[in-house]
């Protein structure tokens, strides 16, 4: 057990998982089917404390620090891959408005995030560009008092849903990554038009879409922090968004190796189990051995992050790393499980489709290496 | 272009082109989508001679040779994985009822399995046996005139389609493996129940069941070759199957490659092609390495095959390292993707959950591995 | 830096690396070349207070912890491997003697290990027993208050020099790994003969030989703990030896990759240093990655092994995972330094021949998984 | 058996047995102790027509076909890598003194390269240019009907022992690649000096030293080919080169793999052969099938060089494919050996030293990727 677990924490990962086995586990295979979490989950989330708890008393959080969203990402990883969204919005998304929103907007917008009335997403990819963020497409306009913004996102989590959502926009089209700021964009602002539900090949209850602006008009009291300053802003936010992600990813290796473990101890040939074969031995002891390097590696990263301390270039390690290993992971364990590895109905084979876009999102396992290579001073 | 190629082969090889063309690719992601092939495709691949084309012509064959075969998994390959079911048919279930059948069997079956008539399925596997044939539980007794078949298969390609079903039963249960007869059972058996469609996590349109046979009643006609002699005469077929399996392969590698090199010169970041990303450029260069390395190894393969040389122990060879190395290469095309590589709509998406069950069907790449070291005298 | 290490670790460091300057680093080359370190040099070492300085003070330690110890493996590995030795005399052997020693035995042996007079060994292996020791060949017959030992060692590290070795033997020949008892043999004993060094392809100043027991004479009173209890004596001891051996190799790792980036740093190819081609940066990131990972590992393995844990399972996922991602590190690193990779001259070269032996020490890294798979309950 | 084989071919083989049979099996270990292969052998190559034996008759060859060259590779590198130097002799350097020279030159040089007097060197690589051919600074002036070289080369292989050295100089140091001129330097030109000889640590027996040129003065006449046209030359001749060097590399992959086969038949362990452990019967059978798809690609790839196709892409994949599963391959060979993998005596240990070189000379790995993503069109 990590040394960072007080008894608090245990308490509180006892309530999710309470909450978990009687909201989600009877239900989620069938979200899965229809594509999507019903529409009164977020708020059910919100009913159990379970959104932004960090998040000051006077907002209706209630102070928990960085373990509780550490346990709601396992916990719910642990179910299923993709269900939930509360690490999107807890960890990745709310921290912007939180952190760089002015006391009125805080008290305009965060409420709505604790209580679950809104959920929120994050708007940077567009069509064309991937992580190459200095060469944003979508406008955002000054006009009197207003902003109007015009582009397409996609790839956008929580786009359908998204009762908020911040576009990353180009307020100096000239200045490249210099010229980007974060405009709020709330659920019924004219011009603001969600695109059709992406089809993804895994995580299918997962929402993501596209998202259209055609001249929205935004007030400019939805300007967070400063102009032009967005580039800089969604680098600072990324240490714990890429954490995130790898804390994801160790639990899903986790469970995958947990259920192939069992499966291969009940599972017979030849007159014996298969985890009596010294192939089946050795793969399991392999993938352990990775599994127990990433999560000590990770659980060090929590505590130092929590610790306020910089450390962009070891979660960035951690975040390709671990995120490769879970996909080779997932891979052997599906072997191990022969022609069941490949049924929806067994975890594994869901684990299979579900963790390749790990190594692509919240920046590439590529643009990992690029940031650790420069830190390295190559 | 491979040297056993004539002139006859290509014309044969456009005509295949121009009947996806025409049949298959405008279709294609709507059957997926339903996750079923319309009812009258196979007798539409039988019209135009698709269907076991190495039939003698009194059956309404026309002798084609292996080539015809290896022509028509690559191109269906092409397209997608898993549509349209003509390798399993052509290439691993006739030959049985075609070898192994008397003359009176083979003029019963073989000309429904070329006028598309029929489809065909073998049933192996049972839910609590694998790749361990000697632990068969399917019954198979005598009485009188007739077999009675009891037990219950999984994972049966083509099960809920097939007019025809090769059942493995157990004749002589204490005999181990060498108790194991093949017994052929047409549609409309009594006693022959379709089970319910598995849900995979790729090839969705592939039809894949459970058969259950509760006292199917079976004239004793349809024993195909000797009682007992089960297992030697799967034994036999394998080599082509497996080779078959490494063929769809290395054509899917094959087309991976080469819509993810058309990718990478299009796609642009950081204002130029990623083509000219020095990682971009050795990962294709080691991916069309390995895939020339696969593809020489099995044209050769494909010429020893048909010569009749026993390539059992290379057969072995190439099931399991080109399915690997496929299954490596999706992933990597997947990642040069970025997030587009998880789009259902991006064909690497799709090859991704496709090729999974590569190395697990057709005997797992762990048994290839077992034959390889055996041959080898280990 | 590691958060175990207190002031008077980093001025012990200080220290030792000093002495490396003065006493190694200016001679190890000529060692290596002559295969052979001096013969004073081990005295210098007990001059220094770097022999077995965690042994009690009445033996003539200093009651250091264990952190001293990691330091002087560090430090040493630093310089080049297999130079010194006192790693497995500090810590692999002389515990054998101090834990399982009588007070008599301990005043008898201890100070001339700590004072450099005694090197000493362990004789595990025989010709044709690798790791199972069940099976020893070599005996030893009561005779009076004597041990007769009759057998033949080999790849005894530290085998010529030593002037003290403890023996594994077979007091009760029938009872398998129960029968096994480790015996002192000191130097000069009657039928105690060294047998060949033995020429390695890498470490070449490391001393390892063949010994040979051609009814060797030896007290009773050299009886290390009780009889037949030795085969549970050596699995006691595995866990700090495997330890170190992950320390040495990590270190070996940490070394290989720092001379690695200053060599792609400054060499240039086609107008500009090979460190800026994105192959070698994301090599580099890949490797600094692990490196990180396996360090991580280790500095927590390193404090839980001090605090007395259990950790034979993290310490063998520890020592396979750290000595295979060490050689493959090294033969990267060889790889980006192109033909001088090759060269005698170039340190990276030697720890490509060097590092080979350490996935086979002390335990093969095959053991390694099955103490894992076992302690996992397959 | 490759089917390029002819009974010529057989032999042929034969005869080059029973000459390393007799000549050199004997003797090898005690060369590579010496780090020298005897003076005389070079010439006794020749007596049995082994020194480029594809010439013409009219200067002392017998028109042998490509497949003598294989021969003579593969049967040297079966005894021990580094050995004899035929393959750089026959088949990369003299190719150019036949290709390009005149018939007087060929007349002054051929022979001698036949009998053997005279065994042959290439100096392409300088300290500070690897394989950027472009930056060379050896310069040759034209003095008269002499040029004047200057300059200093490095890793030249054969280059102590060598009567005939073909140097790379630039001839227009201001045209970059297309200044490159090579020129024919004998044995005992003023102003030629022999280097050291470089220490490796593999392949000792192999002459490899650094040349200085200082002012040496060579006839004009000693040009080869046109002037400022040697790196054409250069990469005209570097498909032999490389596949060469995968024709070794498998052919040491082989029997690396073959020893390593009956040493596990007969290596016990907990009383039974290791090679009944299915680890090591998964590992044998994939080394297999790899070295079988290396000799699959390079077998076909003699055939098409033979036929004088331009085969570039597909031999620079040969050459890294096959070299860098090589070093795996022996590795994991070396790792089965247990302990005995390290020692000298042991085959296995000496390829693993040996072996490393084989993935960085004739242009590295990456070079070979490179090439292969230029040829792709990336």
């Amino acid at each position: 057990m990590a040394s960072y677990l007080k008894e608090e924490h245990l308490i509180f990962r006892d309530s999710v998982r309470r909450f978990l086995q009687k909201e989600v586990i009877p239900y989620y295979r069938e979200w899965t089917k229809q594509k999507s979490v019903p529409d009164d989950f977020f708020k059910k989330m919100g009913d159990q404390g379970f959104l932004v708890p960090w998040a000051d008393e006077k907002y209706g959080g209630f102070n928990a620090d960085f373990i509780y969203s550490v346990i709601l990402a396992e916990e719910f990883e642990r179910v299923e891959s993709g269900i939930g969204g509360c690490v999107l919005h807890n960890d990745i998304i709310v921290p912007y408005l939180y952190d760089l929103g002015t006391e009125e907007q805080r008290k305009r917008w965060i409420p709505k995030c604790i209580t679950g009335e809104w959920s929120t997403a994050i708007a940077m990819t567009e069509p064309g560009t991937g992580s190459d963020l200095g060469n944003l497409q979508t406008r955002a306009v000054r006009d009197g008092d207003h902003y109007i913004i015009t582009g397409e996102k996609t790839f956008i989590s929580n786009g359908l849903r998204a009762g908020l959502v911040i576009v990353a926009c180009k307020t100096d089209p000239s200045a490249g990554h210099k010229g980007i700021s974060l405009i709020v964009v709330e659920e019924g602002t004219p011009g603001f038009i969600r695109g059709k539900k992406l089809e993804k090949i895994g995580q299918p209850a997962g929402d993501t879409s596209e998202l259209i602006f055609e001249d929205a008009r935004v007030p400019a009291d939805n300007l967070l922090g400063e102009e032009n300053k967005g580039f800089y802003y969604l680098m600072e936010k990324l240490q714990q968004e890429r954490l995130m992600c790898a804390i994801q990813a160790i639990a899903a290796a986790e469970e995958s190796l947990r259920i192939t473990i069992d499966y291969v101890k009940q599972r017979e040939a030849f007159g014996k189990p298969i985890s009596k074969l010294q192939n089946t031995q050795f793969k399991i002891a392999e993938m352990a051995t990775e599994v127990a390097l990433g999560r000590s590696f990770i659980d060090d990263l929590i505590v130092r992050h929590m610790d306020g301390e910089d450390v962009v270039t070891e979660v960035s390690m951690a975040k390709w790393w671990v995120t490769d290993m879970a996909k080779r992971l997932v891979a052997n364990c599906m072997q191990l499980h022969g022609g069941y590895g490949f049924m929806e109905e067994y975890a594994i084979a869901r684990r299979y489709r579900d963790i390749a876009v790990t190594s692509i999102y919240a920046g590439t396992n590529e643009i990992m290496k690029q940031i650790i290579a420069k830190k390295i001073g190559l």
